[in-house]
C-alpha cells in the first residue's frame, strides 16, 4: 500500500469509525486518545488545546506552578521512540514530558538491537508499550504510527500513541504548534479568522505545510498563498481539498509582491533529505529567501514563522525583529505538546481549575 | 582463561568463599549484594524475590503506592552501562529504576570515549562507580561482570553490580523473570513443583535456557524436555549438572508430540549473532515453530513463554490466546528487577510492611 | 582566526568588558553567569566554590540533605550537549545535575539531525536554549562556547553556558576540580599556598595543565615543575605568562629526582587523539610513568593526581596507596560542578545556610 493510500485511510476514518467499530483517535468521552494525524483535530479541539497550552505556559512561570504541573503524572511513564533521528522534535517532547512531570525512557537509534535480531517493528513497539503509558514515536514509514496505534488499541493494556512525525505525510504536533503560534500572534487582532497566510519555499514536500493548510480551513475566511518555484509548488491534492471546502487561495511564483499583503509568512526549508535523485539542488530558490530588506514592506502586525531548522531562507539579521516569531514557535511547541499530553491523560480540567484559582 | 573456565569459577565460589575469604554475592546479613550468576539464587531467595515482586506490582497499581515506591531511593543513583546493546533489557532495567525512584545515568555505546583514549575496562567502570550507588551492566565478555564486582568490592566505596548479561553464559535477571512468570502462571495450580517444562529451539547457545534449567532443579519433581534439532541441542555440561542432582529430563527431536504433555513451553530464538561461521542459517528449524494449530493440543492450564525477541518461532496469531504469556513476561521482568534492586538496597522489609498495611 | 587568537580574546576580555560593554562571565551581582575559561576564576571565587562544594558534599551524606539539595531546582532544566564525546565529563555533569535536582536533557552525538539538515551550529544551540535554563556544552571547536555564550547573552531569554571542554584550549571545570582536590588534600597542611606541584607527561597538548597552571599563580609562593620529554614540554606561551606574574617554575627532563621534592604530582596522558601526524607514538614516555617503587620516595603528605583516563602512566598497584587521589578527584569533579551550578542559579547562600544550621 502506498503512503498516499495509507493517508487516504486516515482521512476516511475521520468520516466514520475504525475497523473495530470504534474511533482510533478518541476516547469515549471525546478526548484525544491517539494523536496521529493533523486532520483529527477539529476547531473546538484546537481552541481547547491552545487555551490549555496557555494555562500551562503561565502556570510554569512560578515555582509553585511548576511543582503543581510536575505532581500529576508521577505514576506514568512515556517512551520516546525516535526510529528516525530528529533532535529538535525529540527535545521538544522531552521537555514537554518534564514540564508535566512524566518520566521518560528513550530509544533514539535508527535500529534497535531487537530489530537487528530479527524482531518485527510491531513486536518492538509492543515491548516498549509494556514498560510505559504513552508512546511518542517518530518513524520513517508513512502510516506506521497508525498501524501501531491500532495494534495497541487491541491489546489488554492499550497505550496511547503520539505521532511525532511519520514518513512524508504526517507530523501533527508540528501543525498544532503552528496553530498555537498563529493564535498567540493574532490574539489582540481578532485571532486567526480573516487572516492571510503565505506559505513559502518547498511546498511540494514539506509535510508541515500540508497539515497546517488543512487545519486553517477550519477558521473563517482565511486566505492562503502558496509561494514557490514551479518545481516545488504545493500538491494538486491539497488544492483539491481546499476547493472541496471552498477555501480561497492563490498560487504565486513571486515572493516580494505578496509580502505587504499577508499577516503571516510561513517559510520552509528545502527538504532534500527526501530527495532521492537530488533534483532540488538544481533549483534556484534564492528568490524565496526572506531578507532584512523585506522587513520594511512587511505589515507591522504580521509574523514570520519557520518550522526550523533553517538554512538560508531567513537572514539571521531578521531574528531580532519582533515580528520574527520562529524562536518563540520553538517554545510554543513545548507548551502545546505539554497540553496534548495532559489532555490525553485527562488532566485538562484539573489544570484549568488550578489556572483559574491561582493565576488568572 | 576460557569463558567456560570463568564460569566454573563462579560455580566453585558458590560452594565456598571468594579470594578474600568473603562471598562476592551476599552481604553479611545474607541479602544479595552483587547479582552476577543465576546459580547464586537458592529457592528461598527466589521465593522471597518473587513475593517481593508481587508486592511491588500490586503497590504500583495506585498513585499512593507509586509515590511510596518512588520515595525510597532518591538519595541513590544507578548506572546503566550497556557495552553490548540490548534495547529490551536496557528499558526493563530503566523502568525498574523509575518504578523504585532510582535516578539513572546511562552509557549505551559499544565503546566509551575513554576506552577510545586507551583506558582499561576496569578503570572505565571504576569511574562509573564513583558517580553511582549501583552498576547495572551488560558486556560481551564472559566473566567480566564478576571481575568488576570483585574489583569494586575491594575499593573504599564498594558498589553493587547487577549482571544484565555477559557473554554467552550468564543473564541472571532473565532467569529470575522466567521463574517469576512460572510462579505467577502456576499460582493456582500448586506452583512450579511437579511441573513439566519444555525448552524448544536453539538450546545450544541460548543462555536463558541454561540458567533457567539450573534454577528449576531447586523445585520438587520438575521434569524438563529439551526439544531441538540435533545441531542445536542442549550442551552436555547442562545434562551432567542435571544428572548430578538427579533431576529427570528428556531429549526430544520432535515438537508436536510433547505439546499435550507439558505445563510450560519455553520457546527460544536462534541466536545467530553468536554464530561466527553462520552455520545456523543452514539448519531448518521450522519444525520447532509454535503454530496456531498447536493451541488445540496444548493443556488448558499450560503457558507459552519466550524471552523475546522472537522471529518466526511463534505465530503472531497465538498472541491473543490467554496461555501466551510472553508479553506478560516482559512486564514481569520489570517487577522482578524492581524487587531485586529494592532487595539490594535493603528495602525488602519496608516494602512488605507497606504492602501488608495498605494493600492486602 | 586561530584557536590561539580566540584564546587571546578571552584573556583580553577578562581585563575589560565584552563587545556590548558588559562582562560575558559575570552577573551584575558578581556571580558567575557563563563559565567559559579557567582564567575567569579569581582566588576568592575559587575559595568560594571549593567551600560550597564541601557544603554540598557533606549535605549529600544524609537522606535529608539529598532531599534538600534536590528540592531547589525542580523548576529548571539543563541541556547536556556533547558534540564531542566525553563519557567521563558527561557523567560527572549528569550526576552533578542529579545531585542538585536539575532535570537534564542530552544530545551526545557528534552531529545532530538538524545539523545534517543544514542548520548552523548557532541555531542548533539556540534551539536547545529554548527548552532549557542552562547549557552544558562540549565542542571540538576552540572558542565555540564563548561565541555561543555571547549569542545567548543577547537574546530575549539569556541562558548561561558552562564550557565542558572546547578544542585544545579550555576545560575550565577540570581546572576547578583539580584546585578543589588540591585544597582538600592540603586542608590540614596549610592549603595550596607554598606548595610544590609537578606536572608530568604530555604538557604540550594537555589543556588541563595549562588551565591549572594559570589558576595556581593566584596562590602564594606555589612553585611548578614541568616534567616531560623535550618534544612534549609545556608551551612557551604558558611560561611567558608565569614569567609575567613572577611565578617560579622549573623545566625538568628527568622524573625520579623531583619526586621527593614535591607536594603534588599531576600525571597526564599522552593526547594522541589531537595528533594529526601521529608523532607522539614515536616518543618514548616510559621514563615518565609513576611506578610502585616511586611510592617509597614520595613525601608522606604528597598526593598523586591524574585527570584520567590513564593509560600506563600510573601503575594500578599505586591505586591502593592513600596518596593516590585520582579516584577521589573523580568524585570531587561531581561536587565542584554541583557547586558551580548552584552558584550560577544563585543558590549559594541558601546552601551555606542549610549547611550551617543542619550540618556543621
Amino acid at each position: 500500500m502506498s503512503e498516499h493510500q495509507l493517508n487516504q485511510i486516515s482521512w476516511n476514518k475521520l468520516n466514520g469509525l475504525g475497523p473495530e467499530g470504534k474511533s482510533p483517535y478518541f476516547q469515549q468521552d471525546g478526548r484525544t486518545f491517539h494523536a496521529l494525524v493533523a486532520q483529527q483535530f477539529s476547531r473546538p479541539m484546537l481552541e481547547d488545546l491552545c487555551s490549555l497550552a496557555t494555562c500551562v505556559r503561565k502556570i510554569a512561570k512560578s515555582r509553585e506552578g511548576c511543582s503543581f504541573l510536575q505532581s500529576r503524572l508521577f505514576d506514568k511513564r512515556a517512551m520516546l521512540y525516535f526510529a528516525q533521528p530528529s533532535t529538535r522534535t525529540y527535545l521538544s517532547f522531552d521537555s514537554a514530558c518534564q514540564t508535566v512531570g512524566l518520566d521518560c525512557m528513550d530509544v533514539r537509534d535508527s535500529s534497535t538491537s531487537s530489530e537487528v535480531k530479527g524482531e518485527s517493528p510491531e513486536d518492538t513497539v509492543r515491548t516498549f508499550s509494556s514498560y510505559t503509558d504513552l508512546i511518542i514515536m517518530r518513524h520513517p514509514a508513512g502510516g506506521f504510527a497508525e498501524r501501531i496505534a491500532w495494534m495497541l488499541s487491541n491489546t489488554s493494556r492499550p497505550v496511547p500513541v503520539i505521532n511525532a512525525g511519520s514518513g512524508k505525510d504526517q507530523h501533527p504536533t508540528q501543525a498544532l504548534l503552528d496553530i498555537y503560534t498563529l493564535e498567540r500572534s493574532f490574539e489582540k487582532i481578532g485571532g486567526i479568522d480573516e487572516k492571510k497566510v503565505a506559505f513559502v519555499g518547498d511546498l511540494k514536500r514539506g509535510r508541515t505545510v500540508r497539515s497546517l493548510a488543512w487545519l486553517l480551513t477550519q477558521y473563517e475566511n482565511v486566505k492562503m498563498y502558496f509561494v514557490a518555484p514551479q518545481e516545488l509548488q504545493i500538491g494538486e491534492d491539497v488544492l483539491a481539498q481546499l476547493d472541496a471546502v471552498g477555501v480561497p487561495y492563490e498560487i504565486c511564483y513571486e515572493f516580494e509582491t505578496i509580502i505587504p499583503e499577508v499577516d503571516a509568512i510561513y517559510m520552509t526549508r528545502i527538504q532534500d533529505e527526501w530527495d532521492i535523485d537530488n533534483e532540488s539542488s538544481l533549483i534556484d530558490t534564492s528568490e524565496f529567501y526572506f531578507t532584512k530588506e523585506y522587513l520594511n514592506i512587511l505589515k507591522k502586525d504580521a509574523v514570520i514563522m519557520h518550522p526550523l531548522p533553517r538554512r538560508k531562507e531567513i537572514d539571521v539579521a531578521v531574528d531580532s525583529d519582533p515580528r520574527a516569531v520562529y524562536w518563540r514557535q520553538v517554545r510554543n511547541g513545548m507548551w502545546i505538546r505539554s497540553a496534548l499530553i495532559l489532555s490525553i491523560f485527562g488532566l485538562d480540567g484539573r489544570v484549568r481549575d488550578y489556572y483559574k484559582e491561582e493565576i488568572s
